[in-house]
C-alpha cells in the first residue's frame, strides 16, 4: 500500500465524460489498495472565461487600486467546481470521496494574490480522512492567504499544488496526468521523430520547463527536486488497459540512460531589445536592470557588444513578449539619465535551447550545436548558457528548422 | 447616516453591464453617507448550469450516498464569482469594496446541505470593515456548516442571506432589488390592472410568498417579521433618476392603507390526490400524513368527504406537483395496510388565494369570493382557510379567469 497524489489538468477534466474517465483512473489506484489524494484543475476554458469577466471590469478605470484579491476569489471557483464534480463521480462509482478547497485543508500562502507562494500545508484534517480510505479531491491552484482570503498560485499552479501536497502528505509518488503521454525529446508537432523519455532528471526538467516546454510548471519541478519526490508525467487519455508508463522525473542518480543532450526546447514568448550607443561607464547595465525590475519586467538573455564609436556599446537583452511595451516605455523614460541614443526591438524571435546533464562532463556540445545551425544558414543573435543548457535567440521564421536540426544533430530520435 | 443591506438577484447581475449598473446603485447609497453591505445572487442561468452538471453525474448510479455537500461546494461558486466581480466594479468606480464568502463572514449554518438553516452570523470581522467605509459584497445563498464545509440555503436563499445579514448587522433597512418594481395586487401578466402596493404587512407577504407569489422567499419574510426589520422590494432596472419607491414590507401597524383583501395569488405547482373509500376508523388520516412525511412529501390542503357506503369516506389532499409520483408510489405501498380502494390524482389544478389582514375583522369575504367564482362557472374542488387568507383549488384551465375575477371582485385595481 502506498500513498499517491494524482493530478489532472484542464483537458483531463474538460467535460462530464472526461471527469468520469478520471474517476475510473482514481478508482484503479484505490482498488490497488492505495491512499489517494487527487488535485484537479478547472475544466478547460473555464479559467479563461472567468479571467475575461475580470478583465472587462478591470478595464473600467484606474481607481480603486489592486484587484488581485478579487481576481483570486473569482478565478478559484473553476477548480472548486471540478473538485466537487469529481467527488460526486467517485461516489457514484462506489468510491468514498470528498472535495477539499484551499482554505479547508488549509493550504496556506503568502499575501501575493494571483501569484501566491505556499507557506504551509496542514495535514491534520486531511491525513485521517485519507487513512479512512476517503479519496481527497483537492481544488488545485488555490490556497488561503494569511488574512483569510482566497489566493491563487498563478497559471499552472495546480502542478505546484499537487507536488506541495504530495510532499506535505509524505506521498510515495506524484502522478501528473495530462494530455500528452510523457516528456518528449522535443515538440512532436515539430519533429515527427521526437521520442518519449523514460526518465529525466529534475535539473533537466527544470531547464526544459523554464525554456518553454509547457508540460510541467517550473515551480512544481523545483519543489519536487528540493524534496526529492519523483513525479510521473502520463496521459489521462489512454484507453483502459493500455500501456501508459509516462516519464519519470527524478533524481539524477536514478536516470539510467547515458545522454549528453536530453531535449530541445523552444519558446516563442521572447522579445529582443537593443539599446544603441549606450554610454560605457560602470554601472549602466546594473542601472538598466534596475529600471526593468522597477517596471516588473524580467530580463533574460543579456549580451553587450562594443560599438566602433568610443566609450559606447550596444546592449541587447530579451524580455517576455507580453512585457515588451511596458519595457520600452520604461526605457524611453530613462534614455537621457542612463545615456543611450536609441532603442530597437524585435518580437519576431524565438529562443531555442538544448538541455542535458551530460553537458557537464562532455565537451564539444556547443560546437556541434553551432555547426549544425550554421550549416542550415541559421543566424544566432544572442547566446546564453548554463551548466546544463545552451540557449540561442534566432529569427522566429527559422524556429521549426532549428528545432529539427538540433534534434537530429544530437541523435535524439534514437534511444 | 444609516446602515443598509442591499440585495440583488440573478437578473440584476446577469451580465457585466448589469453588474456595472448595480455598482452605480450601491455608489448612490455610499455617496449618501451610508454604510452598505450588498448581497448578490449568481448571474442568472449560472446556478442552473451548475445544477445540470451535478445532476448528470448524480444520475450515474445509486452508490455512494448523499452528495448534497458536494452540490453545495459546486453551486455556491456562482455567487462567489458575482461577489468578486461586483467588488471590482465598485473599486473601478472609486468605491472601497471587498467580497465576503459565507465561510469568511462566517455565516454559520446547520449540516442540512442544500437546504441549510442559518444558525449564527458573526459580525466581528465585517462590522469594522463596514465602519471603515468598505462596502461588503456578500455572496448570497451560502454559508459554512459546522464541519467546515460550504452549505447553501436552498433556492431563493439569497433573500434569506440578505435579511439575516441585515438583522445581524443591525441594519436600518434591507432593500431587495429585483426585476419587478414592487409587490402587486396580483400577477400583472394576468390582470392588466394589477396595482403596485405601497406597503404590505409581513403576515400578508408571508401568505402571498407561500401561495405562489415568487418575489420574496418565504423564509426571508419570516425572518424579517420575527425581527421587525422592514424590507423594501424595488427594481434594479429603473433608469438613473427615475422614481423607484418599491413596496415596503413592514409591521401591520405601519401599513397605512385600509384594505380587506390585499392581493390575489395563484400557484400551478399543485397536484390533487383522492383516496377512494378509505376505511373510516380513528387514525387513518394521521396514518396517511405519516406515510407522506416519511416519503418527504408536504401535504397542503386536506378535505374529507363521507361517501354513501357505510364506514368509508373519500380523502382529498394536495401535494407539490413535483412530489406527485413519489406520493402515489408511497400510498400504493400502504393501500392494504391503511385500507382504501383506489387512488385518483389530478395535476391539472391551480390553487388561487386571496390574502388580507382585513379579513380578521371583516365578514362576508368568503361569500364575495365564492359568489364571484360561481357567477363565472368556476368549480371549487378544495377549500383551505387561515385567519388572513382563503385558498381554493380549481381546474387549471380557469386560472387566469379566476385571478381576474377575484381581483375585480375585491376592487384591487383601485387604490
Amino acid at each position: 500500500m502506498a500513498r499517491i497524489v494524482m493530478k489532472f489538468g484542464g483537458t483531463s477534466v474538460a467535460n462530464i465524460d472526461r471527469i468520469r474517465r478520471v474517476s475510473e483512473l482514481v478508482d484503479d489506484e484505490v482498488k490497488a489498495g492505495h491512499e489517494v489524494a487527487v488535485v484537479v484543475s478547472a475544466m478547460s476554458g473555464e479559467t479563461n472565461r472567468l479571467v475575461e469577466l475580470v478583465d472587462v471590469l478591470d478595464g473600467d478605470g484606474d481607481q480603486g487600486g489592486a484587484i488581485e484579491d478579487e481576481y483570486d476569489a473569482i478565478v478559484s471557483s473553476g477548480e472548486q467546481v471540478t473538485s466537487g464534480l469529481l467527488a460526486i463521480a467517485l461516489r457514484r462509482r462506489g468510491v468514498k470521496a470528498r472535495s477539499w478547497l484551499g482554505w479547508q485543508i488549509p493550504l496556506k500562502t503568502d499575501m501575493a494574490h494571483s501569484k501566491a507562494r505556499i507557506s504551509d500545508i496542514e495535514t491534520l484534517a486531511m491525513d485521517p480522512s485519507l487513512k479512512d480510505g476517503v479519496v481527497g479531491v483537492v481544488a488545485g491552484f488555490q490556497g488561503v492567504s494569511s488574512d483569510g482570503r482566497i489566493s491563487t498560485l498563478g497559471r499552472g499552479g495546480s502542478d505546484t499544488s499537487a507536488v506541495a501536497l504530495a510532499v506535505a502528505l509524505k506521498a510515495d509518488r506524484c502522478d501528473i496526468y495530462t494530455d500528452v503521454d510523457g516528456i518528449y525529446t522535443t515538440d512532436p508537432r515539430i519533429a515527427e521523430d521526437a521520442r518519449r523519455l523514460g526518465k529525466i532528471s529534475f535539473e533537466e526538467m527544470l531547464e526544459l520547463a523554464s525554456l518553454g516546454a509547457k508540460v510541467l510548471q517550473t515551480r512544481s519541478v523545483e519543489l519536487a527536486m528540493n524534496n526529492n519526490l519523483p513525479i510521473r508525467v502520463l496521459t489521462s487519455f489512454a484507453q483502459p488497459g493500455e500501456d501508459n508508463p509516462g516519464t519519470i522525473v527524478c533524481n539524477e542518480e536514478e536516470t539510467m540512460e547515458e545522454r549528453v543532450v536530453s531535449g530541445v526546447a523552444y519558446s516563442r514568448d521572447e522579445a529582443q531589445i537593443t539599446l544603441l550607443r549606450l554610454e560605457d561607464r560602470p554601472g549602466t547595465v546594473a542601472a538598466i536592470c534596475g529600471v526593468m525590475a522597477d517596471a516588473n519586467v524580467i530580463v533574460d538573455m543579456i549580451v553587450q557588444g562594443r560599438s566602433r564609436a568610443e566609450n559606447a556599446a550596444n546592449l541587447t537583452f530579451t524580455v517576455g513578449k507580453r512585457d515588451l511595451e511596458k519595457a520600452l516605455k520604461a526605457l524611453e523614460a530613462v534614455k537621457g539619465d542612463i545615456g543611450f541614443e536609441d532603442i530597437i526591438s524585435d518580437s519576431k524571435v524565438t529562443k531555442v535551447s538544448i538541455v542535458g546533464i551530460g553537458m557537464r562532463s562532455h565537451t564539444g556540445v556547443a560546437k556541434t550545436m553551432f555547426d549544425a545551425l550554421a550549416k542550415r544558414g541559421i543566424n544566432v543573435e544572442v547566446i546564453a548558457t548554463s551548466e546544463i543548457k545552451i540557449s540561442v535567440l534566432i529569427d522566429a521564421e527559422y524556429t521549426e528548422l532549428a528545432v529539427r536540426t538540433l534534434h537530429s544533430a544530437f541523435e535524439l530520435e534514437t534511444a
